[in-house]
């Protein structure tokens, strides 16, 4: 059988080592350093000839330089003669430059798919991208791992009574809905409305929210902007708690100082992105997604074995 | 005819800005910049529809953030039906990882190449790569265009007398006979061996120096190591002055320090990389490639324009 190894480089060492654990495996001995210009070193200090191998390696912040150490990676499996190339990246960076909004944009989100292609990708494993038509963007296997489950096993085990289900807005709803499913819990949607042109948005809430306790769901928490005024919109309207949550604590600029000012108990989120020592706050839960991509691996790992015997 | 435009993205505004004015253009209206989770964001604010784009980027440090705007504005050209795109790139970043020094090594140049191509570039015009066979790892054309035209005219005018052309290593020969050529002189090469492992490498010297004023051409200065230990070894062996040129001052880590400290008189560059403000001593010299990047841009524009005729 075609061995399994896992390598990664700088955007998530400690997320990388879990996952090898989870499978059983040490993590390859390799290095993502910088030579004295700034430009990616990469060592494979072992061989990978015939592996199917694992690279561990989220796009998140500096995403310019996590994106150029996870190809220059692929490109070195491929010239070491790796039997597959599987990355996986938990958290995909530019993914919400998806189409062009505005006239002449570009769209970065399909530049990042056809560059991982190029460099030799054989496969992704990703975890809830910003828009699901981003599988669309590879010619090649996507796997596509959901954050809910981990986010709905929490929020089931802390036991809270009379739930609602929350997005912030339309695009979120069927994940809210798949949420709300595991929650035996209804749903709610904030519905943001430009009265007039040049007067603020309103966020009507759509739902019964009255003396319940919230849970807002995101994709992605970036500036925190949407979410913690949609806690104060769902506290001003009656609801009684507000927790939010998402895949992807990005946190950018100024969202840690709001969340900490903001009407939400409790924000959970997974590691999919590191948080940086001076983004953890008490109000922030982290959960792992270790097990789910550790699993994820294993099958595919399975799967290459198998689709073998028909080689 | 399709029109001439000509955009730039950070790496090098100023060098854009002296080419468009040598071609006679305007400056192509576009930005460059960051979303707060430091996501390249680029604008095009005038249409591009069937014109010749040259945009011009020079791939120095930071390397990746440079060449991702460089790779997101293709994008974003190739998505605003530009009829060509043409990237300059005076300094091609990653140039030295060309081939594999040690086992299961990257070759990032040839991976880079990979990625300007599958942004959608049509052609590339660049300078001095620090090896010549990376023009074979694009598949579209690529004009190299040549630093020592400027460095030998800036030195004749200077007056010298008594000059030998010096090349710091074995790699570097055709380059400083190229320069020897115009500056009527002869060469001398620095041979670097190590006499035993673990032992300090001498310099010999072949050719003779001895009374006269040497000057020493390279492709790249980095660190600038190896230039501010041949001028020593130059002068220990009885050169009269010595002076030091390059096409791309990197300049990185100690370089700024070392060649003040140094015995070369004078250090000549080319704009190719922006010197920044911390980087300018009295010592550096900094000459245009603008006019022979204008020249060469103009005649590519000539030749798509005829080539028109042949469709
Ligand atoms: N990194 C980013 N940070 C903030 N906004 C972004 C980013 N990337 C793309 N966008 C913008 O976000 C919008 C798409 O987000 P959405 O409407 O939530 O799908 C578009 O207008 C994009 O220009
Ligand atoms: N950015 C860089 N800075 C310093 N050394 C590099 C860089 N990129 C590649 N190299 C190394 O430089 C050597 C090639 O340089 P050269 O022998 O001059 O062609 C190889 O050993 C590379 O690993």
């Amino acid at each position: 059988d075609p061995k399994l190894k896992v390598f990664t480089c700088n955007a998530n060492r400690e997320l990388a080592r879990e996952i090898a654990e989870h499978i059983g495996v040490p993590l390859g001995n390799s290095e993502a350093i910088r030579f004295s210009d700034g430009e990616c070193q990469i060592k494979l200090n072992e061989s990978v000839r015939g592996c199917d191998v694992f690279v561990i390696q989220p796009t998140s912040a500096p995403v310019n330089e996590h994106l150029m150490e996870l190809l220059v990676m692929v490109d070195a499996l491929k010239r070491a003669s790796a039997k597959s190339i599987n990355v996986v990246i938990p958290y995909y960076g530019y993914a919400r430059q998806d189409r062009k909004a505005r006239a002449r944009d570009p769209i970065t989100a399909k530049l990042v798919a056809n560059l991982i292609e190029t460099a030799g990708a054989h496969r992704v494993i990703t975890m809830d991208l910003h828009a699901t038509q981003i599988q669309g963007f590879f010619d090649i296997p996507v796997d596509h791992l959901l954050g809910v489950p981990i986010l709905g096993k929490y929020f089931s085990e802390k036991g809270l009574k009379d739930i609602v289900v929350v997005s912030p807005d339309h695009g979120g709803v069927t994940r809210a809905r798949r949420l709300a499913e595991r929650l035996e819990a209804p749903i709610a949607i904030i519905d943001k409305r430009r009265p007039e042109p040049n007067v603020a948005e309103v966020m009507n809430i759509v739902g019964n929210i009255e003396g319940k306790t919230a849970i807002i769901i995101d994709d992605i928490i970036d500036t925190a902007g949407t979410i913690t005024l949609a806690a104060s919109a769902l506290i001003e309207a009656g609801a009684k708690d507000v927790y939010a949550c998402c895949t992807h604590p990005v946190l950018s600029g100024p969202a840690i100082e709001r969340i900490a000012n903001s009407k939400i108990s409790e924000l959970v989120v997974t590691n999919s992105i590191p948080l940086t020592q001076d983004r953890m706050i008490d109000k922030i839960k982290v959960l792992s997604v270790a097990p789910i991509i550790g699993e994820a691996i294993i099958r595919v790992h399975e799967e290459l074995s198998v689709s073998k015997l028909f080689d």
